[in-house]
């Protein structure tokens, strides 16, 4: 056997061990709850998984544990989807999901943070079954920011992704800590913040379950929830307040919370990402909040505020909760809506998308050539944080929209072939792609992904681990390059 | 009065002595058809402003000639504008558009080459009126010719324009003539397409007039038909063929007419653009006949080609012909359609949109960007006909398609304003940017645009000629740094 296979098995041996592991609280919760089905459908599940596992892991010994940059995106792409496949099971055993490819969806879609669902009677399932559901967004939001603070650089699209734990500014340089340690730090600030949500949200008279299984989506920046109604089932203007702050928190920069720990506040007023990820947020909220008044969608100017501001976090932050059916709104709103879809959480965060380091990276583009147009000798280079990017930074971010959008085109294309109306296929992908959640028309908040034929819902479930993982990385598997190198 | 001032003062006189001149045409055939009204509704406006012009060009003489860039782009935004504003100014005299509103929006959409029009009625105009309507597409043909062989070059926007004239291969550098010549010959080849696809159409029994208005707008890619039902009116798939291969030949790069006659059709085959849009123009073909074959949309193979091929290369081509409502299409064929909106004609050609050869470009920006995940340290340069493209040129053509998606979600925001769904407004945004002519549902080809308000037929006018400019032109007016260079 190849030394790659053998150690990429080996950490397949791992990746089984881990997803038993992670079966273990929503096994106790359906202890809790007496769902006896539960119980025996997640041990079903996790006694095998283990035993391969540690075999894997026993057996299998490469002579030396050098990963290599292919390796690393094949354990990557691996690692979301073989998770997402061993997660799916229970749902299969016990019943509550029958076939394989709507639980498979389900889980990727968790694992993702997407939110997309097929159910179409979610508070029919079991607590522990929609426990596990909610928890996925909770352990897909850690792994993704394990995936951007230590895998992303490690596997060279640093770069890429411009972790801003290696550019802090010069007068930090010190405090920067090795990806290990900050990779410690991040848990603890998402835990915290878990803590922090679930805390806020019993205040609002939640029970504990609710409580903590809407902080999982939040904090993921995924939207599961338990109710069919979404948020609006708690009919609560302080929970929707609690849940809109915490989106916003999960959506800017983790290291910005490691930063300001260390050197004060000044620190989230000083990245430009950030500016311009609160600016878009007030921008799109007051507009939105301004038409709904103007074109008397509610009845004052509070309640368009209140439905405004949390449907735009919502969207910006890629969570995908909603607290109203915002597909009734006018035009104006939803194609405010709609281009948040494609601006998306900040680098290193939970929240999926674009990226609005992206978007700020491009409007400087724009910028720098129409300048250039008025002077073409002038010299006007792009600067994120006072400091020049290299072209090849610029020529990487640009091709990623352009391969962003060639995706959802492609998937839509493919999501077309079942014969629903176009906004339905083109949003089914764009926001699947986003790992937001709901999209407009018939698979608008009022609805669900369980209209789709199993091959579209593969097809989507791909489309949203590609986009989780910022394309290139499952894309990279597509390329003869990547598996002839020579 | 300042010196650029004056100069421009000059140009503007100059201008209203061409559209005076482009009147003539159409005052010619008012008298053949009888049409006195119409004869005197152009001659209200010829002998105003030739004394107009005329005056301007005597009495404001400049002290020197020299065009500075600034006002390069001025007069380029002037020219489309004012000729527009001129232009449509015997509709109203007529009383055939009452509205100054309308009367514009058909101007600019005539010399755009964008063929989107306010008409509910187009068979109720005096045959002199359409005539002048169609005139339009023609001279904004050869305007757009001008602009982008010998204008852009000149205000230095060759490196975004990637003009061919300067990079025809190493063995025709010898041929390469200067680009008054170059003009020259390509206004004979665009008259003398003109005068063969006349010929083509006078065989399909068409009659002098039917033939010569819709050459114009084939050639010109514009679009306008005198007939409600477009195309259809004809019945006759010898006239849709001949159409059809003619906004083909009107989407090539013009240079490559140039260069075939000097050096043979190989150079067709050798320019990396031509390919890619020959490609583009079979592969869509394809999907659309095979698909609209298996959901039985036509009764046959060949029926569903039929109209299968002419729709692709009417919106590929920025025409915006049409033979059947397609807005009737399955949803993946729909999608298709969406997805050539985004592609355009070739660079120097008279159709709109992005252009084939920076979609070429931006494909191997992102192939590039694959192959550098893979090996990081792999010299990928992107190329062009086997020569390297400065990243300064790739930049420029990145920021380009950011700014057209930025301008389209826009213009279709203020379009929404106006209340219609959102397939409608940002179809509309899309298509009047892009110059191609119909949109989706409610500005689908069954439909037009009298459905919007005046400030919104204003906002897609002026969409209309900033698509038209490759948007840089017109936008740059309105920067800040352009009015304040210091």
């Amino acid at each position: 056997m190849d030394l790659h296979v053998k150690l990429l098995a080996r950490i397949t041996g791992f990746l089984f061990i881990l997803a038993a592991l992670a079966m273990v609280l929503p096994t106790v919760v359906s202890v809790i709850y007496g769902e006896e089905k539960s119980t025996f459908s997640f041990l079903a599940v996790i006694l095998p998984s283990l035993f391969v596992g540690i075999l894997m892991v026993l057996f299998i010994k490469p002579s030396h544990n050098t990963l290599h940059m292919r390796d690393g995106f094949i354990m990557v792409a691996m690692s979301w989807i073989l998770i997402s496949a061993i997660a799916a099971l229970p749902y299969v055993i016990h019943g509550c999901i029958p076939h394989y490819v709507d639980a498979f969806f389900e889980a990727a879609s968790g694992f993702s943070t997407t939110g997309a669902s097929i159910l179409n009677d979610i508070e029919s399932l079991p607590k522990s079954m929609l426990f596990w559901r909610s928890f996925a967004h909770w352990l897909g939001g850690m792994g993704i920011l394990v995936f951007a603070v230590a895998l992303l650089p490690a596997l060279g699209i640093s770069g890429q992704m411009i972790v801003r734990a290696e550019t802090p500014g010069p007068t930090l340089s010190k405090v920067t800590p090795h990806t290990s340690d900050m990779a410690r730090v991040l848990y603890l600030i998402y835990t915290g913040m878990t803590i922090a949500e679930t805390l806020f949200l019993l205040l609002g008279g939640l029970s504990f379950y609710d409580a903590i299984v809407h902080t999982f989506a939040t904090v993921g920046t995924g939207g599961f929830s338990t109710y069919n109604a979404s948020i609006a089932a708690f009919q609560s203007p302080y929970v929707e307040g609690v849940i809109t702050v915490f989106m916003i928190f999960s959506g800017v920069n983790f290291n910005l919370y490691f930063l300001a720990l260390a050197g004060g506040l000044r620190h989230f007023w000083r990245d430009a990402e950030f500016r311009l990820y609160i600016l878009i947020t007030l921008l799109a909220t007051l507009a939105t909040t301004l038409y709904l008044t103007a074109t008397q969608t509610y009845s004052s100017l509070l309640t368009s505020f209140r439905y405004s501001v949390f449907q735009v976090v919502s969207i910006l932050t890629t969570t995908g909760f909603s607290t109203t059916d915002f597909a009734l709104w006018p035009t104006f709103t939803l194609l405010i809506l709609f281009g948040l879809f494609f601006v998306g959480g900040s680098s290193s965060s939970t929240g999926g998308g674009v990226k609005v380091v992206r978007v700020l990276v491009l409007l400087q583009l724009i910028k720098r050539n129409l300048a250039l147009r008025i002077h073409p000798n002038a010299l006007v280079t792009i600067k994120l944080d006072h400091k020049p990017l290299h072209s090849s930074t610029v020529q990487g971010i640009s091709s990623f929209l352009f391969l962003y959008l060639l995706l959802v085109f492609i998937t839509g294309l493919l999501v077309s072939l079942d014969g629903f109306d176009l906004m339905t296929s083109f949003s089914a992908a764009a926001s699947c792609v986003g790992n937001i959640g709901p999209g407009f028309h018939d698979v608008g908040p009022a609805f669900n992904y369980s209209i789709f034929s199993a091959p579209v819902k593969w097809v989507l479930s791909f489309a949203m681990i590609a986009g989780r993982l910022e394309l290139f990385t499952l894309l990279m598997l597509l390329s003869r390059r990547f598996w002839n190198p020579n």
